[in-house]
């Protein structure tokens, strides 16, 4: 039988992360390509516990279908985690467990925006975001970043020529604290900026804060939600970085006329998120296990993070530049502006590395000479040999280049 | 903030199902609201033992981000699953694991209809399937059924019309088995029909099969994808109703360019299922618990179903009507014509019964004078007491309708 799509799924092409996947499990092959926590970062001993009291003493709530909201006892420890980390002062009725943070994101362009119209992210961005807005026909207008994080002050230039147009976009996502891809952190007078900027233009801002709790160095910095004046921020939170991402556990934190419309999107969506995976989210919290591991996976990104960051001033070739992170996941590197690296990746590939190139980050005028290198999930001495293989690889593609 | 939600958002409206939710745990209640598989069906110590083998043995893969379209091992499962229960011969590779069927269900919407679009469902047809296709802007058009099922002759006629009016429906929506809500099984000879009208209107089948294997009496049907005869039919199938609707696990069964575009929703929804839930499944599958657990569930269930029609023979007012299903988890009950059951809602809770009103199964024109009684969650002595109480309702409320 010829099957007939619908125009806007012919319309997504596959996300070059995706096909990088399967490389990443080919013999020999290092990959700073996914975004994956550190297995060492899982306590395996704890969570096996967990999962056995809850079978034993609540299997038959565990097993079964959960409220399309969230365990309530989950949202209430959602709340006093955000009070505790983010200065938010905020109650269980104001939270949605949602089936990860990609949900959530999924959730915002379709309660947020009718097909067509525009969206506000950092360029680059996150590059599930671009998947879960695209899929809902949402176009995006990305405002550049610096050390600083997004440029506000374009963003407010933007915003006024599509005034001019009548164009009003309907929300404004950041990643403030170290950015993934680029691994940035929005200053504080730049936070402040971007809520005044929300006010003025009645714009609501979607605040996505996955690596909050993974710093590194540097002060920690005030969550847009705690600054905001009037309910105008979304916030969006997830487990996937701080407790385990195969448990699919994230959440929304907004006010309760947001959180019913995803409630009401979610029942459409899956009914309800995995409740034995609430029960073990809760159980982790309440148990304080969190709080116990998290400086233990922090001290381990940090060693990774410097690593990388000196196996790059140590191999990377001249002419290129990568940024600092405080935090987070991710190092973002810029090479020489003739190089296309997404051309690029397959000799990448040929020398048995990988990245996700720059390109796939750009929600619409796309740079093709960064790459994105996550340094959490290798180990120490894969990362210095990955670094050393990446410099040869780009080394090679400009003399190539310079010579064609 | 005052906020602006998209048009389609605005347009849905809470489902009843939800809201009689709230009231199921008021003391006292008795509910045959909810879609439960019994909590009595869920094997504590075999899901404790493999949940804890799964973390040591495995805990680095099953607390990490899976792969979008499921586990490999997991798919395979599922096809020799599907070869022994459906007769259906398949491959892992047209096999996608969702985050329960209605994951499933929502992508159908999303994958093969733009918004504004027709499809063709049985009337009354699962509200689940409801809520995803209105999520996805959906059109529905619904097809009456009698205890044989859908009736294809009528599909025939409603789509000769709609060619007459140069619509093309984008795909049949059915559950042929123990149907939710009618609890009616569509026959052989309907079956045959169906895919001849698949086949010559170039329509695809969409076969959801969540109570197949909850079986009480009846000869086992076959399934519709085991007489396809050119990948007209997309599978859908669960374990919620066969292990524990907790662990969210479902999955789709079709041709390799449906599964691609479902993986390539995915991505953008939420990355990747529970890959914990998958690991349990996988291990429920393959130790063969399922093989053993399934009997036990249909002994427990067969009782059940048994106790609530002799109820409804015992108590129920002369002049209504009810399903009498082989298998499943759901009676159809239809009441004397004057009674709307959605306003008789309230009259039921006050007498501390809940039920889901035929009304919210309609895919368009609805009919009010029908309920559906779920028969798998309560206990024994809880269906007697309810049906009574129900009776006592459907009576007073006729006779109120009849004195004004």
């Amino acid at each position: 039988m010829d099957y007939n799509f619908s125009k806007i799924m012919d319309s997504i092409k596959p996300s070059e992360i995706r096909e990088l996947l399967k490389f990443a499990s080919m013999p020999g092959m290092i990959s700073f390509g996914g975004g994956m926590p550190n297995p060492l970062s899982f306590p395996l001993d704890e969570i096996k516990k967990i999962a056995d009291d809850v079978i034993v003493n609540n299997g038959k709530l565990a097993l079964q279908y959960g409220n399309t909201g969230g365990l309530p006892e989950l949202k209430d420890e959602i709340a006093k985690l955000l009070l505790r980390t983010e200065n938010i002062k905020t109650e269980g009725k104001n939270v949605i467990v949602t089936t990860g943070s990609q949900q959530a994101l999924y959730a915002m362009g379709k309660i947020f925006v009718n097909p067509g119209e525009t969206v506000m992210t950092e360029a680059p961005t996150y590059i599930g975001a671009i998947s879960a807005f695209v899929a809902n026909g949402v176009r995006m207008r990305g405002v550049p970043m610096d050390e600083n994080g997004m440029r506000t002050d374009i963003l407010q230039e933007k915003l006024d020529k599509l005034k001019s147009e009548n164009i009003k976009p309907r929300f404004i996502y950041v990643i403030p604290n170290y950015q993934n891809p680029a691994g940035y952190t929005m200053s504080t007078e730049r936070r402040k900026h971007l809520l005044d900027i929300a006010q003025d233009y009645k714009i609501p801002l979607i605040e996505d804060n996955p690596y909050g709790e993974l710093r590194y160095y540097g002060p920690k910095m005030e969550s847009l939600k705690s600054m905001e004046r009037e309910n105008e921020v979304i916030y969006l939170g997830t487990f996937s970085k701080v407790m385990a991402p195969g448990l699919r556990v994230g959440y929304v934190n907004a006010d309760e006329k947001v959180i019913q419309k995803v409630n009401l999107l979610k029942q459409g969506l899956e009914l309800a998120t995995s409740s034995l995976s609430e029960f073990i989210a809760y159980e982790y919290l309440k148990r304080g296990i969190m709080l116990k591991q998290v400086p233990k996976t922090v001290e381990l990104y940090r060693g990774k993070r410097d690593l990388m960051i000196k196996a790059l001033e140590k191999y990377f070739p001249e002419g290129s530049t990568w940024s600092k992170p405080n935090g987070g996941m991710f190092i973002w590197a810029t090479v020489n502006e003739n190089i296309d690296t997404t051309k690029m990746a397959k000799r990448a590939l040929e020398n048995k590395i990988a990245y996700v190139s720059g390109a796939s980050f750009y929600p619409d005028d796309v740079k093709r000479n960064n790459m994105r290198l996550n340094f959490t999930f290798s180990t120490d001495s894969e990362i210095e040999e990955g670094v050393k293989r990446l410099s040869k690889v780009v080394e090679e593609e400009a003399r190539e280049i310079a010579a064609s």
